[in-house]
């Protein structure tokens, strides 16, 4: 049992603070002999890397990924792999201001009514940075899964303006800056978020996260479901207030007929006719698109003066000037894509350590 | 690690199938010396229990728990607690017909891709009958959480219908077969399940849950998050296809400046202006109400018949006709309160043991 | 995490007191379709009952074992596996006068300092009833482990007389009330024991067990090694003070060329030339027999007054009149059997998790 | 579940080989504001160093610790603690040799053939020197047992030459290279191993390691018993055989009414006459000294011949000719109280999180 720790077989350990001199990772678990480098994991980063835009956080730093462990000569060796990343464009005194106060909606508070002490600087063990440590262990979960499964994510609303998902096309994701599968939204967004930071105020977004090629029979009946375990590392990530599965609230309003998706046979396979359940059925896989979606409230730290307290009971006005996202959500879609790719990954162990793996499994 | 216990220091193991002899669960990691009997576990149980109107599905169990161990001369020792309900009205006949065929939207095709049998009477494992256990743990972490704190549930939406939470009494929800806090909603919902029923079909619904008085400083800042877990145990939930905590969806369209809480004194107390957090910073919780929503799909057992196929590869059609909850959402309530008490109780074990719980620990 | 459960994968949670109504467990992480009846449990439960010969507890319990769930049409179907004892010969009453005293060299102390209450009746949790349960449990990992694996368990020593090894036969364990793999002992101990039936006194005994046809690779280098494991499980067996491995304490005394096993290839396999290592090098299977000793303390209940003190303070004199084992080793063989068993079977699923199990597979 | 991850709420993942760029482990669930730095660690690195007698491996290492992380401004903040340790005298070319061979007694046939991959540098993850880590986990877990609990060890047996214990004196242990509490033997272990490193030969040794002052209450009377985690901790260091608590194996040999240890009142406590238990009753520590002895086998590397085989299942001639330990056991000790530390760390934890640790808390 640990805080610190994901997943069971497929097993992510990670530390380190926003301003220490180093984040890093233990990755426990993985299977020998899998081709593994730098090379593997570094794109990922990459992606979720800050300061790619205007509507990103300017903090600079290379997020350059090492391993220190568990591969040699190319290869995993079944023992745990250790990743590390250096902290190089930390600026602690920029917090000075906000040492003793709690920033509303940030885990300033909540922080210190639990620790009693806290890591002040940029949020310490609580910020986002921890997140790049999730998108490196994700680049392995990845190569454990196989080229045949397929984690991708997109923004699908940035503030209040949704995308349209007729336009969906998943190669528009990598040619904005917003991870938007619609191009026509775009500038919408643009002219949006642009307004949002002259007012020094802060924007929500929803992201959607697509498993594609995963075998019907991963997850269990119980507690240990699938979508369960998707949502909670979905709702794990800072700032998400809420995860969808399939339909999610929408199903609400359903009708059971419709809800229910319907299966034929097509070329000798089981196929669904339409995929409400996002893939996952009683806690268990069924080989369509695992489909499922979280919010992201906005940025916490806003320029705009707020109400507050301080650690010794005076009232004080906050106003955030450090370096910030407008809308941390454009840079969740990775981190959702990392969280959906670990959570298979222990799934996948799961499932074979149970049902094995050889011709005697069924159905897979 | 194992796909049948839930939690880490209060830890949940449950056992049995809709239509096998008994159904039970051992609680483990119990404080000592705390008062219990059955008394305590069974009036929840009673609530959940079905068969109390026509909107719920007539299957007669009177869910009788019995304690078969951890308890003596009435108070617990801090041995597991065995808790054993006989299943009474259990009809394995009634399932010939779906022996070998798969029903949409049920676990019956994605339980038999992963093991390659299932027990097919009743949803075997993946039937809600096991949701029952969870009630009766939930009473027990109930007695850990205290008196102080207060876990409630209320169903908000069914079909399209939401309530007017400007009408909200929470006196009102154990007055009507709805779990309603909205008294002038029961009508419509009447009318529009009795509908539903006649066709043959079954309906969604939304459900709330509420924490009262729950100390700051419960969860952790990154996996242990309190929010997370909270998601986790919910999506859980036979189902559940989506989970929000505070604002959840809608912090999507808020301005930063709206959605983080802001905070003054009160009493020499730190009190937070709103309450879009649910309850939650950063994983941890603030002292605030913990508020939580989670939507259940309409019920997959429909009389409309349905196309599907079978173990063999037949195509063939589906209508259930057994004894089925219209709309299972309804008595998600009591299981999500559960759900809630014992994510709650094991943060509370959790940061005991970190943190410490007497005079030294700060804040709470 | 619990103190109730054993191993990770192949999960045992165990429950129920020595004089309460029944004990139980729930085995969970069983593979599916494995065929599996109350007809494969029994016969291992029969071998440890009490009550067998004047040398083991008068206490009389048929210990019929009864699946309540996770079996269907004969097979195993992926769901936990609940097992439940009725206690029959419990008498409570037995154990009014030690109600408030702590017995030497039994948990009495311990547990009331632990938890400030005790079931006293018949050391409640602490009792060796529990092991019941550790017997069936182990039952159903042989069958995990399938029918190439065997494992065996002896009685080497009683009190101060050794077994001499070079008549060791397993076919003798049988034929005897002691478990001796040495036919000539026999008459030794029975005299022996007798003598300290009494003297109202009680005897140690040192137990070995050996596991056989174990594929190399089983365990893990550095914390989830497979000897540890296994010293582990046996130290947790009752009234157990020391677990070897291999050559054990002996190894102190040899020479590094001596301790280090030889290896050869014969048959075009690798083969050792020598056993001192007990089957696990560097915490991984060799695939030779793995081989464990542990010793079991004289039962702590004695019918020869004994010094103590008593809940309020009071110093007191503890005589024990109830149905005890004179020497409660005897009976530890099936469970140390159990115990390594249920290792073995948990590490099997581990080893599959993360190394397949395949034909993609190495070296087994 | 973990195999690189040791203890539940005191929790040490560990990771690196013997001669990648670093070795390190990740330290989670400690208590905040508890004051830590590199100083309260270094010290226990010291004593455990290469190199610091001919007894004891030429290998250079300083084994300078750094925390990376969970410390800020002198204090602990509840977030993990990562620390690192640079391999400085790394020399992968030694090893060219046995690149393909594997060398009796090691980890080098089982690691490949779990794996099918090694990394055969100085035994890669399997190396000793991973134990660096367990002591810097231990100086932490140190802390937190506080001041009025002492954890120290000695080596009380190198080859056949066991100490006399009537001369044991805890200062002695610092005083000698082979952390003897028997000044006298000292120089016939000398002039033993003296022998033994001429011949090419090495020795095993038993280390006793003892716990005092620890309340009576940790652990628990099933699985989760102290006793049984020592054990398994004790018996996963490397190249351990066997594992005793209290009287261990001489237990089989006394009478049930000496090996109980009697209990008077003294100063209105209580207090036991003997202490065959060594410290543990029922899985229960009894608030007197925790005693555990642990033997450690010859040191596998020797330089003289020996038979063995090779990957390609070739039979050939090992014979080690790096820097090694003639007895590996010497610089044990340090290690084995490293390990005690953490078992009782963690249960402190453990206790506190079902008992509580306030006035509420009995017969602490």
């Amino acid at each position: 049992m640990s805080s610190n720790s994901f997943g069971h077989l497929f097993r992510v350990t990670t530390w380190g603070e926003s301003h220490g001199p180093r984040i890093g990772c233990v990755v426990d678990g993985v299977p020998p002999r899998m081709p593994l480098s730098e090379t593997d994991i570094q794109p990922w980063l990459d992606r979720r890397r800050p300061g790619q835009s205007r509507f990103t956080t300017q903090r600079r730093e290379s997020d350059t990924v090492t391993i220190l462990s568990g591969v040699f000569e190319g290869v995993t060796t079944g023992t745990p792999i250790a990743l590390v990343i250096a902290n190089e464009d930390a600026r602690p005194k920029d917090y000075d201001d906000i040492k003793d106060a709690f920033r509303p909606g940030h885990a300033d508070y909540t922080y210190f009514a639990k620790y009693g002490v806290r890591d002040y600087r940029g949020g310490g063990r609580a910020s986002a940075r921890e997140t790049a440590m999730r998108v490196a262990a994700g680049a392995i979960a990845r190569k454990i899964l196989g080229p045949g499964v397929t984690v991708r994510g997109a923004v699908i609303q940035i503030g209040p303006h949704p995308i349209d998902r007729a336009r969906w096309d998943w190669d528009e994701v990598a040619r904005n800056p917003f991870w938007s599968p619609d191009a026509e939204i775009v500038a919408t967004w643009e002219e949006f978020l642009d307004g949002v930071r002259k007012r020094g105020s802060s924007a929500g977004a929803v992201i959607e996260v697509v498993a594609s090629g995963v075998a019907a029979g991963l997850g269990a009946p119980v507690y240990g479901k699938l979508d369960a375990d998707i949502a909670g590392a979905l709702a794990g990530i800072n700032a998400v207030k809420g995860v969808e599965i399939g339909a999610g609230f929408s199903a609400a309003a359903m009708a059971g007929e419709e809800s229910g998706d319907e299966m034929r046979m097509k070329d000798g396979r089981v196929t669904f006719l339409s995929n409400h359940a996002g893939g996952v059925l009683g806690g268990i896989s069924t080989g369509q698109d695992i489909v499922a979606r979280f919010v992201v409230k906005p940025t916490s730290s806003v320029r705009i003066p707020r109400r507050s307290v301080d650690r010794f009971g005076n009232e004080v006005e906050v106003s955030t000037k450090g370096r910030h996202d407008p809308c941390v959500g454009i840079r969740a879609a990775p981190i959702g894509e990392a969280m959906l790719a670990c959570v298979l990954a222990d799934h996948l162990l799961r499932h074979r350590a149970q049902c094995g793996s050889g011709d005697d499994a069924p159905a897979q």
